[in-house]
């Protein structure tokens, strides 16, 4: 058993790590921290939890986490507090999975320029890792090589919008068959555990429920990070609609114009692209994601259709932002971290009904 | 006064039109059908209507409807029904307000491929005026000639998602700016009414609440309709989100190449192309729409937006897909066609929660 | 025309209001005031009412709406600011409709013991009239008596628990046939716009979908009110559950040991009582209420039935605690005083889905 | 390991036995059926076990699990199913946990009387075991026994409402405080799995959302069994209201005259009568249950208040009606009789948001 801390373990992100941390089968989970709860019992704050072990657990400040003989943190904090978090982790011994986006950018420069701040860890953000493991297998083995090797360890993991959309597409992207005149467009839906846990008027329920709205148009900062991924322009629009967890994201890409690509041929390149994944599945010809079957797990369901009339390829994911689009993407980045079994505290199916 | 009837008045387009009728100040609902429903009150199958006026009223059968003494009609039937009820009323002078998609394509090949029926009545499918006022002012002047003359008079309606977009796309794809080389990606999203009245596993509470999921991709026969419109190709898909009513159609068209163009200036267009409308209402800059906002109503909302770095414009559109998506857009039809105020009976804002 | 104002007219109960009103046949709303949004169109804080009429008005001050030249203001303020606002529009001659808590208890002690304030307008309390017209028709005779004759009127309008809960048992309570050795059990349930614009954790839809609670058990200070009406002890709890609008409550009362009452006797007793009500509507046996059959609506829908082996009476009632709970039964109370039709500006059926 | 199987297991219970027992440390999981679904995947019909173990298993018939040797079958049948497909498990010494009601009622006659037939199997129904095991443990520890002696074993096993109400009511019922001068009140919510998979207009998303209903009001058949429970007559009347899975039952008891009760006297008795169960958690006083917190799960959470000015007790308890109301419930109890540990399988706390 390795011994693991969540730091912003109160938030949505936070206590969805808790939740599957508190029955790993390999993390002991030996304290949470969040600065504005500190000594508050986790029960207290998130009933679901209880008169049961993890619900008795109390908040501890981020400098009792640090001072904590810990194996792994993981960081679910918001974007610019980990940039001077995880180098105080890191100097102590500490893996860090970093849940937040400040070191998913490569260059230091985007950072900046789409979170207002300058990237100050540009030693850390050049040896991190990035945490999607079904698209950079290699660097979760660089990270286990790391581990096992005592060296730092940072791991950036992917977050919700960029999980789903990234791979939707990355099949088809990295193909010959795609035509690059076209930016892919994403447009992707999300649910309300996405615009985090601070209330205000557009988190409410009766402005919410009953509802679909559209919101970073033309200037959503997670594009930067698709595009890194794949190689590629795109436009990404995100939108909301009622629902606690999910992100359904569907993407069009142009075909090259000579080419004739059947379903059947594009569905085969998905379902080897992803054959023997633990989390990605490949829905059969014809079928496609919603997003309740996979809420509360880290699966990915994906399918895809060709419009040969239009030239275009239509993918389409779905994901709970807060499992695979989270949480659960950090967890199984550690798995692999340490050399655990992939779905070792992940191995839940989505309630049927 | 005039004198109407509905056709299908107790499905979800129909109940909506005779809502509407029931308390329009110029025209005077006589009678409303519903074959499978024959005898029974309104107020028995809607219980909205508990011991109102209209809640009184029967269900006739088609053919009690066409016995009666009519000026106009409004066809709320199933998709191929319209074929063979619509001339019907044409020879008794009964002019024809169509909800349904059997007049809508001019192509009747399109309509056979499409619906997988041959189009029967050419004469008056190469007559008919098309319904979507804010479009097509130059059919609604015609149609009111018509009524005036005492000719024929068979409107067809846009659809919901057919509206949606189109108003959406068109002031962008009319212009200069537009580039056809990539076709615009729409997608939209709808809510539960879209899906009709039938219970079927896929309109229950469990399997929608909660959920986001996609259909038709690839191949969704309103595509046609927004190209005949549109004059030019696009990619359609259609997504499902947990609410009753309520269209949000979003729009990615590309930029011509060499074109720089501010987002002031697109807006400029927007509002011009629609100034005066009673019913489109172009939000000011940095304002998108929201379903809820036109839930109830004939109203629809867009909000633009300018992504010079991909090139792309995005257009979004919000309606409720049974008022102005169908209803509310066949009472405004008959207004113009009868030379009423256009928003005579479609005066009501939503909700405000 | 009567010239009217709305205080508090950005909360949901006053915005609620401003629609109705800004339809309305015979009041023609010349200001409305919220002093937190002073300046602001109301457009740009509900976008419901984009670039139509009522949408330019701009929220004035409670003083410049003293200053105004009205024949009536509504009062949707919070509870204990209507005990000042109120003597200020008395004294200007202007009619006071009240949705406010303050005027409704008769005994300035309950007041005193619930509100924790002392009431301090004992004149004005003593001498105001009861807005809940088919309960209390002899207020609504005497306000528009005062009306007529110059004098001060000041309508305190009953809240959305105590109007659906009373509505629903008077009939029984009020016959020889009610056995108050126990208390009526109501146990009610609400939408999410009774519980305030304000946002908070509780209101946050991620933690109001898919979930059922209780608040305010054994001590919910709607309970006087309703004893007040109802002229027995009650036992009332309040529930919470997903809609925006809406209140279901549920009443249960102890039929007296040796009656024997079919469910028919009971039922016409309730449709007498209510028999010719505008808007109270007693459904056909056997049938009960659903609060979407009444939403945005200011009907309210009752279903009884006896329970002749437990010795016991239900009796529920559904409505739209905005309008009829609120902003509807103050206009409603508003008809009557000036003498305009009852269902003046309130003859509006629910959307049918 | 033992072996065991589910007959209805494409049902909204049967899948969710399905689900918990495909994770399950001590049982294995070999055969499901469901006559109407033969040959069919499980992934095909509930894609949320796409690509899993489970998704593989095909859905036999129930003769073929009559025919598979297994130590225990769940029943998730039809009421009236049950009582001629158990004993022929009986007969081939597989214990048989049923989660319908055809084991439920001990009076036969009260039976025939709610669900119309006779009941022909009287020899196991005097047999049977009651499972609702923090009220019977005595039938859990009988049950066991027999299971250890190889004898027949049919647990019938409360169903939702029941549960719930049961719960809820028992610690005070049970009391010297409780006067059953007055029927408990039991007012309870439900959500819409409990309403069953097949699809009806009432079931439909359109006619469920943002709507609150009553149903089977003053003639509920769970009413004799919550009795027969309780050991007094109660008034049950179930409300439905938009929500997947829950129920939150509210029970208002009469304390008896002379009684002086706290409120920490009387939580103090719930807290002991449910001191180091596993399931059932008295809540903090002041603290009442919402079910999102139990969603999925087999617990049940309590609340408790007294109303010492009206002389009640109100107590609340919320549970997950697929789990704590039948599938879990029953594993639960096959647990029990197996001499399992009793949370085996069932370790898993609520998704927090």
């Amino acid at each position: 058993m390795k011994n693991v801390g969540v730091v912003g373990a109160a938030g949505y992100a936070g206590i969805q790590a808790v939740a599957i941390l508190a029955n790993h089968p390999e993390f002991n989970l030996v304290t949470i921290a969040s600065d504005s709860n500190e000594g508050t019992a986790l029960e207290e704050l998130y009933p679901a939890f209880t008169q049961t072990e993890a619900g008795k657990m109390k908040f501890a400040t981020t400098d009792e986490v640090l001072a904590a003989d810990l194996d792994a943190v993981f960081l679910a904090v918001p974007h610019k507090a980990s940039l001077s978090i995880t180098p105080k982790f890191v100097e102590k011994g500490v893996r860090v999975i970093d849940l937040s986006a400040d070191f998913r950018l490569e260059d230091p420069q985007v950072y900046e320029k789409w979170y207002g701040v300058p990237h100050t860890e540009l030693e850390l953000l050049k040896n991190r890792d990035f945490g999607l493991p079904e698209l950079f297998p290699e660097d979760m083995a660089r990270a286990h090589q790391k581990q096992e090797a005592g060296e730092d360890v940072v791991v950036a993991c992917a977050g919700c919008y960029v999980t789903a959309s990234s791979l939707a597409a990355k099949p088809f992207v990295s193909s010959d068959w795609f035509d690059d005149c076209m930016p892919p467009v994403i447009d992707a839906i999300s649910g309300l555990t996405g615009a985090g846990k601070k209330a205000a008027a557009k988190t409410m329920y009766v402005n919410v429920a009953q509802n679909y709205s559209v919101y970073g148009v033309a200037s959503h900062r997670h594009t930067p990070e698709i595009e890194q991924i794949l190689g590629t322009n795109v436009v990404f629009t995100p939108h909301l609609a009622p629902a606690n967890r999910g992100i359904l994201s569907t993407v069009t890409m142009k075909l090259k114009g000579d080419v004739q690509l059947s379903a059947e041929e594009l569905h085969e390149r998905y379902a080897k692209f992803y054959e023997g994944s633990e989390f990605v599945k490949v829905l059969p010809l014809g079928q496609f994601p919603q997003t309740s079957n996979v809420a509360g797990t880290n699966f990915a369901h994906i399918g895809v259709a060709v419009n040969e009339e239009r030239g275009v390829v239509i993918a389409v994911a779905a994901i709970d932002n807060l499992v695979k689009g989270a949480a659960g993407q950090a967890v199984q980045c550690a798995n692999l971290v340490f050399g655990f079994a992939e779905n070792a505290g992940l191995d839940k199916v989505a309630l049927p009904v």
